[in-house]
């Protein structure tokens, strides 16, 4: 693409730069390489612009600083570079209606309109697959159960049986839905009697789950994963566990048994939360935390145990100061023996 | 099922209610719908029940307080529960005897009676899969493993080549048995070498393995798990640990190198322990814990770093008097100038 | 073997045993059985070697000390034991050049000399595989992706569409490169609008890769992995994200997005890293660590929040003192309360 064509498709304007330059590809200004366009959204990285070897970039009309390359002036640099990134990326994937030979999908099983079953896919007796839903290779859908319309699964998702998924549901690779929850009774002996887990998973609307995600099936009932929730990778989410819409979890959270989490909350990447808590509608919770007891709603905790963050960051301070507390403590003790 | 059949079931005594009335479900008490049963076991949810939606609730035979639906009377709600909710569930899934086309079995191996070989399984040369064991789809079982009696493994599991897994092993999808230890010696122009990892794993009878778990190859020798091991999703097991009888571990555990764990060891989600570490019979290891050092035998540990969980719950409870004890210093010290 | 092979073939001195002696296999000091061989190159372990049941250890030329079996006097014990455990293992595997009849490989595919492709594989249309390069049973290779030559992927690896791997990458069982990196933008009713993830990932040559690792593609150019760079089981890697040469990095550790990572960098297992941060070379990251800001070179960085891990020390040093520092403090105030 010509930079001058580039400077049309985002509604821009030129401003330096030799509009017959060919541009071909797109990156961060500090990654992206000659003949690659950038974008600068967040003024604090200008310094980023000023050592960028972007040969464009794309600035608010506004904008002023330090600059070798091209500028694109733009109303809003971030959409305008979401706009051209696509352009200049391969073409999207097609999964072109059909059953792929190598599938093995039962005689019992009802596919919609429209569904793509990658290569030595497995669809057991009962499932049913939405209209214009996308299994890629190598994925498990177990007796019984349902996707909605337009989900697409990558490579290697497991489904086990019964489990429900709602309708535009894209779940990555490795991921795992309705594997047993983890729950053994003692024997006196101390070995482990397994308690059955009955139950299933029920996944709402307009989910994404990242890759190699596992969701326990309910002892009985159902795992819940309300509307519009999106999960990271290597997420653990354990039986009998409610979610509510909206809720977002970053990478390798893990979540215990039957904790019931409202909506529009945040989790932290490696956040843990013990079983039986309810997380209030968009509490937040950070990075890392262990969380131990519930949390009220709209309430941000952090740290092990968790607690609010202000008084985490106070006592993380105070503790910094703790080394020069000890003197003043030696002071005062010494002036008191002196005083003695 | 009618609430008569259900009380005929668990032997109980109808307190209430419709007898000829429909169940369709179980649910726990905040879960439950009209038309489903729930129990009560333990007293602290007396106010779930109260407010339940349930049809009816399994309680001991003495128990009394605020409720709307039926009670079903009974000596042990739980187990009595239990037995219900299998009634009431789909039927258990059933795995035919036999060998899917699909499936790619070497001509050395050699299957058990009444295998259940899954579509698109991979079974190498020198494998030998025990009596009754199933495989689900997509499991890849390496050249030279032994499974025993009764194994089974959900969909894509991969177990690598000579490690062995004793009778009524369960394994969830996405495991992997035998992958490489981590180990490299540095070179001087700081990369470096693979060491070889030349050893295997040993699993034994009646353990049951979550999902997307990691369990390394030992260096040589064996990463060894005893006999009635519990392992939950996401865990990580590292090259030439060895973990004793009936141990469990929650999800996202992470145990490095050479660490030895006894048995009926309890360790709490997302604990991590250091390599070549001892951890005793009976010890108990907290959710989040950071084990540093050897843990005696029945030890409650937690923290980071891992201490005493007495210890560590003093600490936390000094940190948190922090800001009032610099005050009281501040105070002292303005005492003690004006003293002065 | 027997023992005086052995002896031979570790250019040894046999000390005490019987040079007829059938040795069967290899094992640690307090693992090994008796007809296996051991060995002690870190002093500390003579302890081991005097209660080992190991037939015969090997031990430095000079070493003395208390012991009941037969000694091997070598050079270095280390080396020699890895030469013979290699001899007393069972032979590698190999992977004859083939395409597997079961194997999906679409006609505009490329694949080089002598590559084997496993039962159940799938290579997408563009993809290309260079020569002697090994993809075992069910990997899945998305539309464009490049392999270098002498690759190795184990069972069940995704590597998604337009990706890049250099010459001599390893990955274990179900690791994913290239899924959809984590990004949504908020809408005003709580919801979430996914942002396309545009880019790739580049992994340079001589990297390896463990388990179940989970590696998101870029929102646009690439997540890219340096040359030599060593990444253990069950580790997350977010977009953007840039890793230097030769790094190394434990298990379950996570990278948030656009953090940069130096070369020769040591992250310990289960750290936790905030996005967009820098981390210098030669930095090391303790276990368990949540580091929040960026890291000098050089620089040994531990605890929630990471810290100078000297500084660390010091404040859990401090923090055990606190209860003593309380009662100082008390000891004080009664003082004051007398002299008042």
């Amino acid at each position: 693409m010509k930079l001058a064509e580039l400077v049309t498709l985002c509604r821009g304007v030129l401003d330096g730069g030799d509009a017959t330059m060919e541009i071909r590809g797109v990156g961060s200004l500090s990654e992206a390489q000659p003949g690659e366009v950038s974008f600068l959204s967040n003024p604090r990285y200008s310094q980023q612009l000023a050592e960028t070897k972007a040969s464009a970039v794309l600035v608010r009309s506004d904008w002023e600083g330090p600059h070798t390359c091209a500028l694109v002036r733009v109303e809003d640099p971030n959409r305008a570079f979401a706009d051209i990134a696509v352009s200049l990326s391969p073409p999207a994937l097609t999964y072109p209606p059909g059953v792929h030979p190598s599938a093995v999908v039962h005689a019992d099983a009802v596919l919609g309109d429209d569904v793509h079953i990658g290569p030595h896919c497995v669809v057991e007796a009962g499932a049913q697959v939405g209209s214009h839903s996308i299994l890629m290779a190598s994925c498990y859908i177990g007796q019984g159960v349902t996707l909605g319309t337009a989900c697409r699964l990558h490579p290697h998702v497991s489904v086990r049986a019964y489990c429900t998924l709602g309708n535009r549901v894209w779940v990555h690779d490795g991921t795992v839905i309705g594997s047993d929850g983890f729950g053994y009774a003692p024997r006196k002996d101390g070995s482990w009697e397994k308690i059955p887990q009955l139950g299933i998973v029920v996944i709402g609307d307009d989910v994404e789950i990242g890759a190699n995600v596992t969701i326990d099936r309910a002892r009985f009932g159902a795992t819940r994963i309300g509307k519009g929730v999106k999960i990271d990778n290597l997420v653990q989410i354990a039986h009998n566990v409610q979610i509510g819409e909206n809720t977002v979890m970053a990478a390798q959270v893990g979540i215990s048994g039957s904790t019931r989490i409202g909506s529009v909350v945040q989790l932290g990447g490696q956040a843990g939360l013990a079983g039986h808590l309810e997380i209030g509608d968009r509490a937040v919770v950070g990075a890392q935390a262990g969380v131990t007891k519930s949390v009220p709603p709209a309430t941000f905790v952090s740290g092990y145990p968790a607690m609010e963050h202000k008084r985490a960051m106070l006592l993380q301070a105070h503790l910094g100061k703790l080394p020069d507390l000890r003197k003043r403590v030696q002071a005062l003790e010494s002036h008191d023996e002196d005083g003695v």
